[in-house]
């Protein structure tokens, strides 16, 4: 054991302070509503965080040496644990979420931007909660953005590897300065997305309130609403319609913006993985748009092409929002969407999944199996954007694939001991890993996870943390050699 | 275009005379029961069959020049379809299945050791078709046993290539006496076991019929029986037991059992595959035996074994037999069995579905990943039986494992327009790749496949060819490549 522990404790100590500080937000809105219970309950976790969380920092020192890749793996997955231990706090103490591991899996579903619930009823919930409910999307989605573009890549983890060296215009060298410079250039662009979408939706008609929160829901790709029919609720084609095009943008690659920005906006068409995004959204969306209208689900067309396109964006960035019950929709539809869950965005997006540039790249491995056995002694490499994709960077991607397919039948494994049916336990474990939120059948999108057990809201709160970690951070610490790296 | 042209029509009609041949069986057993009607529509097609391919084979005189990978892969296709297209008629001639669309399905059910069926009613169909639509799994199942060994390994195909590279002992070299050797010895023992089969389960109390029915549908991996409820409907644990006996020889790689003989018996349980393959049936057995006792679902502990080990070699060496509906199961038993669909038998088995060499090497790669994450500059091979195994060879596997569950998506998608619900829609097409036969909810081991529009019966009938060969076989026809190897 030779773990860098002084650095672990100290990154809590920040962590603490850094969710304390997140707090203070919904608690002014408590204030603004006169909810004195919820400004009480926020007090309750900030201060003691801001207390214990100051004093570690204060009384460990900087330790010396650089940090090893494992100390980076403790320190991801404690982040995203300690952030949702610590954030369910509130809900428990104001007591309008009682139970500890359902506030766990409602917090965890904030941070891990997924959009999961286990509220049967919203309207009982004070204001200040739900906008906590809904900040903690916001608070996930740049979360993730640090972690692709800073901690990710230097830790050198698969997909994002690409991301890092598939972007469009000059890689980004390792240097911290040039990482964070970058970084910035995301949040700033994170920041304005989120600044412009709350603008429009209130031209739209929504309250500050409602337009923040369906903001947050859409730039961090989560998908909490404060209303229990979602984004269905404002009955607004235009809100709709923007909606869709925020959860379009967020679940692409930031670094496109960046690049765009400084460089030219074109280069945004020139990355195969957004392209192969974009015809996916298309294509998808307007097959539904036409079996809605063929089998009579939906009488107007461009109301069937507005909720088409609504869908897909919304399960493709695994967003989760929803304008109607689909699982009310043909079967057809609802096979296309199902296969959408395993997709997922842009890698250095806020959405989740296995993420397009890894379909991109598993279709392009098909393809080249196809000619390397018609020409067994042909050479052929797997390129995307016109460079040479590394063969490690390959079997990263594969295995990650993989491990996503066996996650996937372990956690439905795992959760169909409740006993619900296959199409709820399949889709309950889906979304869960894939960050969506909604399911079928009994987790569809006007329904809730409140009838799992504490079991399996337990298995798929860790379930949505490391789907959001793309798994392999989770699953190592579990790893023999991670605890023994000298055997 | 250079394909050799020749050399595939005389295939072809080498095809349609053993397809008239095998029918001689059938006929004779119409002969035996009087059926008059069946041994017309055997004639009809076996008299017509015997006439054309002779031509063929006597008027295209045998070509010169080697067989390209193209034209195997042609020959090895049009096998497959041909068959299924010519052993589909008896049955429409007879009557007893009036639509082509159905009989196909039948004989595709059959040849590719599927079982799944279109028959709603099996009481009404003469004996002599009932063996006939057995007869074709022996036939499959010897036919795949052919590929496996002498043809796909010659072209290089992924699996089967670790099958035979990575077989205990000396691999076996490329000349074809020796793939002849080992064919024929094969061959051996797979009518060694069909005859010890029908002998127990006669032994058991079956009438020499019954038993070679079953038996067919045995160490074929296929799973046709001739009575509605199945195996249920013999009532005898004993051959129940061995029933899952043969159905687990059969999804062994067959090589074992040669090298067993021709070595040491000891080679079966040095093979890493075998080993996996066992401990995967021990451990979902026994799960689904405790749930079934902890559920109530079966009171007695012995009965709830003997269902557990006969489902779960059942569905994981795609045979689809069943002893009970286990569609009534608990959700965890029913999750269980779905996951055995995507698992499926050994290399050079009977057995279809991803094969358990795949899943292996698959898990070892997300071992190294996770290695290599940690370290990223440690050397790490992905060895199989203490062999290195070859980077191309790694991704063949991972190609073929992600075309699979793509395959999977597009035929749900496909068969999705009939509007049955997601379970059915899902398992269908699952256990169509797979070759295992029943599926979930409507396609439940007591029902069948009737209900389906022409178009999906025709989809999922080339969709159990597609799995049996291994899926590249058949969709390299569809490439651009193939048709154009110049461009």
């Amino acid at each position: 054991m030779d773990l860098n522990i002084k650095a672990i404790v100290r990154v809590i100590g920040l962590l603490m302070i850094l969710t304390a500080g997140c707090m203070m937000l919904p608690m002014l809105v408590g204030f603004y509503y006169g909810e004195i219970d919820s400004v009480k309950a926020f007090l309750a976790v900030i201060i003691p965080s801001f207390a214990l969380g100051g004093s570690l920092i204060m009384v460990i020192k900087t330790p010396k040496g650089k940090l090893k890749n494992r100390d980076g793996y403790i320190i991801v997955a404690l982040c995203w644990i300690f952030m949702s231990l610590i954030g369910a706090l509130p809900f428990v103490i104001q007591g309008c979420i009682p139970s500890y591991a359902d506030a766990f899996f409602e917090t965890c579903s904030g941070f891990s931007t997924t959009g999961s619930t286990i509220i049967p009823d919203l309207t009982v919930i004070p204001q200040s909660m739900l906008f906590w409910r809904s900040f903690t999307h916001w608070v996930g989605g740049m979360g993730i953005l640090v972690l692709a573009v800073a901690l990710l890549p230097a830790l050198g983890i698969g997909g994002q590897l690409i991301a890092s060296n598939e972007s469009p215009g000059p890689t980004f060298s390792k240097t911290t300065a040039k990482v964070s410079d970058m970084a910035k250039s995301l949040y700033l662009i994170y920041t304005v997305f989120t600044i412009v979408e709350i603008v429009l939706l209130m031209f739209g008609g929504m309250s500050l309130f409602d337009a923040s929160v369906q903001t947050f829901g859409t730039v961090g790709t989560g998908g909490f609403s404060n209303y229990g029919d979602s984004i269905a609720h404002f009955h607004s084609p235009f809100c709709e319609w923007m909606i869709t095009i925020f959860m379009i943008a967020s679940g692409a690659n930031f670094n496109l913006y960046y690049f765009a920005i400084t460089k030219s906006i074109r280069t945004i068409w020139q990355d195969s993985e957004f392209r192969l995004y974009i015809y996916i959204i298309t294509a998808f969306s307007l097959l539904i748009a036409l079996d809605l209208v063929m089998t009579g689900t939906v009488t107007n067309i461009s109301d069937s092409i507005r909720a088409g396109f609504f869908q897909v964006a919304s399960i493709i960035t695994t967003t989760g929002y929803a304008t109607t019950d689909f699982d009310l929709w043909p079967t057809f539809c609802k096979m296309m969407l199902f296969a959408l869950f395993f997709i997922g965005g842009c890698s250095s997006s806020t959405g989740g999944g296995i993420k397009v540039c890894r379909v991109l790249v598993l279709l392009k491995l098909i393809k080249r199996n196809i000619t390397t056995k018609l020409h067994p002694n042909a050479l052929y490499n797997i390129k995307v954007d016109g460079k040479i994709v590394d063969s490690e960077v390959i079997q990263g991607i594969t295995s990650f694939t993989f491990l996503y397919i066996v996650c996937f039948f372990v956690v439905s494994l795992l959760i169909s001991v409740d006993g619900f049916d296959l199409v709820t336990t399949l889709s309950a474990a889906g979304t869960c890993l894939g960050n969506i939120g909604p399911g079928f059948a009994k987790v569809g999108p006007v329904l809730n996870f409140a009838a799992f057990s504490d079991f399996s809201k337990w298995i798929l709160s860790f379930t949505m943390i490391a789907g959001r970690l793309e798994l392999f951070t989770l699953f190592m610490l579990f790893s023999r050699r991670f605890w023994n790296p000298y055997r």
